[in-house]
């Protein structure tokens, strides 16, 4: 069976490179305002490359936070669908810089077990996912010989994902008319393992609060008021040791009422999906251990039920040697990861009703909650879009598209931004895995699955074609 | 009833003023090292200040830390028994700044509803209590006509009380045959009210620990992992929870195995103090609540039962906004307070025992000991000194040497170094009051108290010099 789009990319394997080479030194930290100046040399860099590949409309458009890259290229057939890729140039911050083995923003290959490896920040999250498509479209153009893509190929590469997408929503509402599509192509995910072929299909949303606990009005001497007065780095541990019951399920009140339980058939299809979780445990997480909510295996932990994760807590002393004192305060923030239907909107009202029940005398709260927070999405496994998706990743990693397995990504993203913007179902190609250490140190892709994501990225064009689009 | 050492320290008043006015001027933070130069300086200024009033031997005391004053001024009586002063010329740091009415090395008089006040870091700890001593000598001599004091008065003022007087129990070996007395005569402390003839007469021991608690090798996503690996936070959140059961008891094993049983002579004691909880909670500890041991009172807890206190606590994202991560460790600091005939030296061991009793699986613990800890230490009853004391106060306070109080120091001290290497019995004159806010700020002191401080210490050499001394 001939198959010109590998053909193509393999015979190009040194142009990703090349790219990805060039832009990958570019430290485009969206978190940090130091670097506002490289996220925009990121954007130019993805612009010009965008038109070296050929795409007539390419734009860079500026918000009040870091610019986002826009792309065109009309089919030249007339109704043919129109696709928007999703992905994003701004990348996660690199500290601690000391448990890099190679300088983050200086791209190193390292050959591994599975294949070469490109270590840098951003390597797969998201400049490599992003990457691949430049290579995608020009595979597919040689592939069908077309000087138009088959479909109508518009690219929004947003540059703030890294930093809470503040300004995303925004965006896409302003330039709603020029976003039109049939179809969102999410390209900032990956699969289950390098030989097995998959696609995600949903993510979980967000929701971030902050807690702070006051009880005296400052610091006290603990030898005259230890022991007799409430401490309210007491209270937050207490607090905090409450949100999980003794099966692992969060204790706020209401947490889990819109939560859609996982049938037996979506169960079955996550038990398919390959997952080596003693290798799972080896890598970022490794001295860590399989933990969480009873009655659940791991991928569903990760991909299909809520959690609720302290990401930070902090108050009293923390300098060197001792100091005796009750401090006045204690300080913790949470994020829950929300599954279908569950709303962010609804989270404050839970935490603020979680934190006023467990309360102790003497001790007060404020509860900040975070920005708008994410709301979980989905793809509709039935739809024509999602077969186009099962066959082009089929022929990409050479498997039978009934045999393409479903993943449930436990991160969160702008992609439900996509959906309630701009009305259009989601499909997921993305060339990660996840040993990726993505938002860790040593970030890595590996290099044939870039190779495979931008040829399934060439059939995709292709296969997209036949499903309804423009009228 | 003619009582001239008050007459002597009510005429001179203005001397106690000016004294501390220059003294407390002197930013003697024994915690910060670029307040090296002026703990020296507070040094110096005491030495000659004690030359000024008439001490034969004063001396500068060299410790690889700050420098500690000797003072020795022997009786011209033979065998006249030999009483040793401890205080110290350091004070707390004095952060947060933004919270003093009053800059804190300005001395500042403010009325109160008790009679003039002294606002100043150091105002009573401990600078006012040591300086209480310079008038108290005078007194001494005006009042009996004495050349030389009615028994040998050494006095030993340290300069590293507040940073964990590192080097005093060395500086006490060291001179171990100056040092020589039959008791010794602690001004670190304070009464139960205004007008309640009182004396301390225990302290509590102190020991600390820092717990690190470690999970993943890597602070992680908490998409990717957030729900199915241990969460170090959670881990130290849970681990700190159950520091106390619901008793309010320590839950370390073996914690209460050595500590003496209050009898219901004590209990009655205690309760016969003078203590206004309402007042007492709308001090520093204002906006927190009367909480503790089940069964004991505010003063048992604060001052005879032994105590664990969370200092500090911290671990993961602490900055603005939020950053979803599980975080790779957690930290506490925690501290213990002690009441005889606990040892400092077996907290180590039951902390350990703690923590590896709850340790989840997939997270490490390391628990470091601070140093050596304070042993806790009490005052003979019973004794003869104890007796003098008793009649000391109850003139200068004009009460009855029967109905002096006894109360039980919360706080910890280098006190038990001096029991350990003099083998002499303690008494304790302070000036102090609950609500003077040590270690907080708006430090003060009641000018009242003081001077009827250094009228009980002009009234004590007297009354000490008929208990068992110099053979």
């Amino acid at each position: 069976m001939t198959n010109p789009e590998r053909e193509f990319v393999t015979a190009c394997h040194d142009d990703l490179r090349a790219d990805l080479d060039a832009w990958l030194r570019i430290p485009s930290i969206s978190a940090d305002p130091a670097h506002a100046p490289d996220v925009a040399r990121s954007a130019e860099w993805l612009a010009e490359a965008l038109r070296r590949v050929g795409f007539p409309t390419v734009e860079i458009w500026p918000t009040p936070g870091a610019p986002a890259v826009y792309a065109e290229w009309p089919s030249g057939d007339p109704g043919a669908p129109v696709a928007l890729v999703y992905g994003h140039h701004d990348v996660q911050p690199v500290d601690p810089l000391e448990l890099w083995v190679h300088p983050p923003f200086e791209p190193t290959v390292v050959e591994g077990p599975d294949g070469p490896e490109l270590h840098a920040r951003g390597a797969i999250d998201d400049k490599g996912n992003v990457a691949m498509h430049l290579l995608g479209m020009r595979a597919h153009l040689a592939a069908t010989g077309r000087d138009t893509p088959a479909v109508t190929v518009k690219l929004l590469v947003e540059g703030e994902e890294e930093s809470g997408s503040r300004h995303f929503a925004a965006l896409l509402a302003e330039r709603r008319a020029r976003l039109d599509c049939d179809v969102v192509v999410v390209s900032d995910t990956g699969m289950a393992a390098p030989d097995v072929p998959s696609a995600v299909v949903s993510m979980r949303g967000l929701a971030g609060a902050e807690i702070t606990l006051r009880g005296p009005a400052v610091d006290l001497h603990s030898g005259s008021f230890g022991g007799a007065v409430p401490n309210p780095l007491h209270a937050m541990a207490e607090l905090l040791a409450s949100l999980h019951d003794e099966q692992g399920r969060v204790t706020l009140p209401g947490f889990y009422d819109k939560v859609r339980p996982l049938s037996d058939r979506e169960r079955d299809l996550m038990a398919r999906v390959p997952f080596d979780e003693q290798a799972w445990l080896a890598g970022p997480a490794a001295g860590s251990a399989a933990y969480g909510e009873a009655g659940f295996s791991t991928l569903e932990r990760t991909g299909a039920r809520p959690t609720a994760e302290v990401n930070g807590m902090w108050g009293g002393y923390q300098g060197p040697g001792h100091k005796t004192i009750i401090p006045a305060e204690a300080h913790a923030k949470i994020s829950f990861r929300l599954v279908a239907d569950q709303a962010p909107a609804d989270i404050a009202d839970q935490v603020r009703a979680w934190v006023d029940q467990r309360l102790p005398e003497g001790v007060t709260a404020e509860v900040l909650i975070g920005k708008a927070g994410v709301a979980p999405c989905a793809s509709d496994l039935d739809s024509p879009g999602m077969a186009a998706l099962r066959r082009a990743i089929a022929q990409a990693w050479d498997g039978d598209p009934d045999e393409v397995l479903y993943l449930r990504e436990g991160g969160s993203g702008p992609e439900a931004d996509l959906v309630e913007q701009l009305g259009a179902p989601l499909l997921f190609l993305g060339a990660g895995l996840p040993t990726d250490r993505i938002h860790s140190p040593n970030e890595r892709v590996l290099l044939p699955m870039l190779h495979r994501g931008a040829e399934a990225a060439a059939h995709l064009w292709r296969e997209l074609a036949g499903i309804p689009g423009r009228t």
